[in-house]
């Protein structure tokens, strides 16, 4: 954790607090659960969401994944690397990879995810900040396909490569949603 | 991995099949990255999905992800408890966040993540499946909020949960998309 300064609290103070009150919009509405978040770019607030899991019947709607979903459908790009995210509660895996995928430079968080764990939340959130086994926790029977199968899965990089190669483009890009650096794929 | 009996594995082979061919409509036509995922329920195919990432706009699209939140909208259900997923290849950890938020029960997957890899997709996922430490390697400057902040967003969990409570259900459900199984809130 960094030391920041006064003039950085009071920044961050006052785009937490809007995530902070999202959380509640989500519990009062109905939404979904006590979750906000809220991406900013150049001081200005892109969007401010809450959790819409049982609003939308979507488990994957928490408040981080819900604002990256809306933020680039409003700045019209899946690349958010100018921008920061506010949420009320250390993310969750699935968002914590969303907000990787997004290039968000910047994430402050509210409530530890200790703090949600005591409330009766699960040991996933944290585990996905300490880089701990939250994963194979999990009740999922995980197979990989037999070996023919396995072959044909693993031609679809090799033989689908060449024509996205063809489509490179000039910059660093986000390739199917993952960073790629090095090389510029679709 | 299991040792599986030849009709099961022919029963993968079949779906499994077809998230490949889902993975080559997603760069045929454009979508987004060769990646496909099948949910199946009952033996029968609930959705057949593939990455949105370009084509929305959105960098959340990747085929488990839209395949889970489709599925849910389809069988207007937050709980894929009785779903198996077949995927093209092994999930990211947003996708596998997702997987697990949705209890979907077996997941079989095509190619390994290293194949991924090898082709120029980075080392993501195959941390997520693992537990390593992707997240502290990502170019994401974390914060947690200075006191004040800190102490507002954790009084959440405590001061939504009475009202939460008080919808209580008779079975055990997904809070806020976080799995609980000993408490059930909304």
């Amino acid at each position: 954790m960094e030391h920041q300064s006064n003039d950085l609290q009071d920044r961050d103070h006052k785009f937490l607090t809007k995530a902070i009150e999202e959380a509640y919009k989500a519990v009062e509405s109905g939404d979904g659960g006590p979750f906000g978040a809220v991406v900013v770019r150049n001081d200005e607030i892109v969007v401010s969401c809450h959790n819409l899991v049982n609003k939308h019947t979507d488990p994957t709607a928490h408040a981080e994944v819900t604002a990256v979903r809306e933020a680039c459908t409003k700045l019209n790009q899946i690349d958010l690397s100018d921008c920061e995210l506010y949420t009320s509660c250390e993310p969750c895996p699935m968002c914590l990879g969303a907000i990787n995928l997004s290039r968000i430079k910047r994430m402050v968080f509210g409530a530890k995810a200790e703090a949600a764990t005591a409330s009766g939340f699960v040991y996933f959130i944290q585990d996905a900040i300490t880089g701990t086994d939250s994963y194979q926790k999990a009740n999922l029977e995980i197979i990989q396909a037999d070996g023919r199968d396995a072959v044909i899965a693993e031609q679809l990089n090799n033989k689908t490569i060449p024509a996205a190669a063809a489509e490179e483009r000039a910059t660093d890009c986000i390739c199917n949603g993952w960073p790629i650096h090095h090389h510029n794929l679709l």
